[in-house]
Parts: structure tokens; sequence; C-alpha cells
């Protein structure tokens, strides 16, 4: 049951993350369809592979898929109301996504069996894939390489659910409104994982782009 | 017989569009190739991963990739007739791939007894997945997503093969070149998808790229 | 014994190879581990997807991982003494990995019995397809399509192991030594693999990039 609203949270966050992605490319709505669903499901697709499910596992999701359909049309049909803020919506209907998914895809491998490394594994990958595919198909560089903290939320949630730390359906709930918080202050507050920077070591600078 | 026809059509031109792309982006003798083959067999493979058959079925086209290797042999090295008007016959090109693509995984789909939405879904990606594969490795952002009318077309393909209005060869023939005028028609008089701006919503004015 | 070898040698070569390309744009600790592990891992993936093996086959390579795991860790903390000249360390890194996974994919196909067209395939996927992987996740257009001759040093590879002149491990070695001399060449002196400009044919000057 918990599993199945988690599911439903993330595919409704994703689909709109994706749907306003497109929007800001100024895709027609072909493009706005494509990269609702693939943002929506593209995460699950990227670990059933690499976990080796079959994909076409996809398709029993027909309660999901009409779910996604309904919230990508609402956005492309009534976009003022809810995009008048559009790019802190973006990033919030992101965050719900990244928890919702991270949690979806931790349960699922812990429920498989498999050891914690693969359940951190199938958090990250279920939480950013469908990110990393959208922005691909968006010609942009994948945010959560390079933007404030992300995908470190989804190695702790793999870790705190692989270590079953936490279990009860009331500790997933609060796990997953935590993750979202912590996820929206990392973009609000800027904070940045550490990175390197090799013009400092080469003692070049680049001030363009 | 049919289905072969259309196959062996929409290798040449999407190989052919292939190379062109890869002729426009600089690139050398090997990236011809593969973009060449990935626009002509890509489709095919993205169609076959996410409705759950073996991607190394394409393996056994072996007719198709000698078809293929001519065509994008030929294209490579007698470019100056072919590619006088180049920016046409890519266009062209395209557009017969696509008919013929759309009809091909249409009724690859029904003939293995798929519901409509899974014929619609084959003629969509069968038709436009090898192209969106090409676009990626070119660099460039998927032409289908944002161009005049393309994918419509397949998805129509879809809707008239999966509802079983076009059956017959004589109408599959009819059907493949009103797709191929109908796509040349969209972008000679330049139709479009309905496309939302979020730019007019935020009543910001972005003059650059 | 030999085909571990060039495993790991051809695992860390190409960790190395991400790392750095990771690096230079500036992604964060997250975008380094990720880039870091698709080049390594990535063609090997694309292999067994397009051959028809289970991908899942990556995750028995737990030796393999805790190397790649050690190899970006080491760029990633200590990149000054290694990097002070990093366009040429990556470059080079990139020549022994392509080396290594170009002997170990066609030894790979050709111990299963294949014909020499599909060991030279592996040979190419597997030299190739993790750094092509590298380059999309890093918003570039591939390298090994429009570079110095790259590809090419894996077909010859996979066309000397798969017509089995080249067995017994000594001659492995050396095949592996001379690959890799001759991409370092390949960029030093900036050979090319021929292409057609398709400006000269339409008589159009282009300057700007």
């Amino acid at each position: 049951m918990t599993w199945e609203v988690f599911s439903i949270i993330g595919t409704v966050a994703f689909a709109i993350s994706g749907t306003i992605v497109a929007l800001e490319e100024k895709y027609d709505i072909f493009g706005v369809y494509v990269l609702g669903f693939v943002t929506a499901f593209g995460g699950g697709a990227i670990r059933n592979l690499l976990i080796g499910l079959p994909i076409s596992a996809l398709w029993d999701q027909v309660l999901l898929f009409q779910i996604a359909l309904v919230a990508i049309t609402c956005v492309f049909l009534f976009p003022h109301r809810l995009l008048k803020h559009w790019h802190k919506w973006g990033n919030f209907s992101d965050a719900i996504g990244l928890s919702a998914f991270a949690i979806q895809g931790a349960l699922f491998a812990h429920k498989m069996g498999h050891p914690t490394s693969a359940v951190v594994l199938a958090a990250v990958l279920t939480g950013c894939g469908g990110g990393i595919a959208r922005d691909l198909l968006a010609g942009r560089k994948p945010l959560v390489f390079r933007a404030e903290i992300y995908a470190f939320w989804a190695i702790c949630v793999g870790l705190l659910i692989g270590l079953e730390i936490v279990k009860q359906p009331i500790g997933l709930y609060i796990l997953f409104v935590g993750t979202v918080i912590l996820r929206v202050l990392s973009y609000s507050l800027k904070w940045k994982l550490p990175y390197r920077s090799l013009q400092s070591i080469s003692n070049e600078q680049i001030h363009s782009k």
C-alpha cells in the first residue's frame, strides 16, 4: 500500500517536472508528453534494465500511465496558475518525485531481498534516472551532476531502508517529507556537494561560460 | 511481403538521413557509418527494448544491414549530386523513413496481437526512435520534439492500422504515400503542433537563443 | 588470465578518463563517480545489451567495481600531481582503456564462438561505448565520431583477434601496446579519418563554429 502511494506521488511529480522542462525548451505537444512520460517512467525503466528485470514490466502500470496522462494534460492546458512561479514549482515537484521514487525504488529492491548496496543503487537509479533521461532529451547537461545536493538524498534513503533503520509506513512517510524538505533546502540555500576545480589546479581562469 | 518492402525503404531512407546529419556535423567516416546505422536500426532496437523483445534480434536482419551499408557508402562517396540541395533531401529521406517505419512498426505489433494503444506506441517508437538517437549522438535537440508536425503522422498510422481501418497491401501503400506527402507538407508549409510559451506566461522576453 | 588483466587495465584507465571529463565539466562528487563508472562499465553494458546478454551480469564484477572506486577516489582526492598536465593524461588513459577494452571485448566474443563480424562489433562497442556514454552525459558530442583516429584501432583489434591472427597471450600484450602507441600517435600527429565537407560541396563557407 505504502509502495503504491509513493509510486503515484512520484509519477505525478516527475510527469509535471518533465512537462515544465519541455515547455521551457519550447517543445510542442508531442515533446511535452514524451518528456513527461520519460521523466515519470524512465527511472524505473533504467533500474529494471540494470538489475535485470524486463523493461516491458512498465506496461503493466496502466493506472500510473493514466495518472501521468492527466497530470501532463492539466499542466499543458492550464499552465497559467501553476506556472506563474514555474521555476520554484519545477524544483518543488522534482523534489517530491526524487523523494517518492527513491523510497519506492529502495523498497522495491529491499522486498526482493537484495543487499544494501543494491538497495542504494535502486534508490539512486529510480530517483535520478528519469531526470537524467529528461535532461538528455532536452539537450541539457543532467542537473543531478552539477546542481545543489540531489542524488545524495537518494543515497541516504537507500541506506536507511537497506539497513532497515526505517521500516514502518509511518517512518517511511516521515522519511518522504524529510527528504523533500532537505532537497528543497539544498537548492534554496544552495548547498553544494564538494567538487574540484581543474581551473584552480592549472591556474587558468575562465570567466566566460 | 509488404512488411519487407517497408523495412527496406525505411532502412535506406533513414540510413541516408543519418549519413547527412553526420556530414553536417563534420563527423569522420566512422561517425558517418555509426549515425547511418543508428538512425536505420535504432528505432527498431528501442521498440524491441520497450516491448520486451530481445534487441539481439537486430542481428538477424543481414540483408537490411548490407542494404544500409551500400546506401551509406553511396552517400559518403558521391555526395555531390545527391547533396547539392541536401537540406531538402535530408528532410525528404527522413519523411520516407518515418512513413515506412511507422507502418512497419504498426504492422509488427498488430501481427503480434497487441491492442491498439501498443500498435500506436510501436508505430511512434519505430518511426521516431532512430531519429531521436541520431540527434542525441549528433549533439542536437531531437528534431521530433520541436519541429513541424512529425510524430503525429506516426500516431495516425498506428491508429489506422491498429483499428484495422487499413489492412490490405494496396491500402498500406496508399497510407505510405499519404504519410510522406503529409510530412513533406508539414515542413514545407511549416505546420506546427500546438505549444505553450512559458515566456508569454511570465511576461519575459528572451531575444537571444 | 590475460582477459582479466585487460579488464582491470581498461577499467582503471576509463574510470580515470571519466573522472577527468567530469572534473572538466565542473560536476560535483556524485557526477564524478557516475561518469567514472559509466565510462568504465558502459561499454560492456552496451555490448551485453546489443549481443543479447543480460546487463545485470555487470554486477558480478565486484572486484572491478572496487578497483574503479579506488581509482576515481584517488583522482578526485589527489588531482594536483596527476592532473597538472591533465589534457595529456586524459587522452593517454583513454588510449589505454580503448586498447584494453577492445581486446577484452574481442576475446569475449571470440570465446563465445561468434563470427568475425561480431568479434569486430564487440571490440568497437566495448572499446568505444563507454566513452560515447561519458560524452553524452557530459553534454558533449562524442569524441570518437570526429576526433583523431580512434574507433579504427578497435576495428583492427577485432579483425586481428577474430581472424585468429593474434592468439597467444604474448601476442595480445604486443597488440595492446601497439594499439596504445597508434592511438597516442593518432592524436599527437593529428591523424584523421577521411571526412566529407558539406560546406565545400554547397560552396558555403562557415567561419564561426
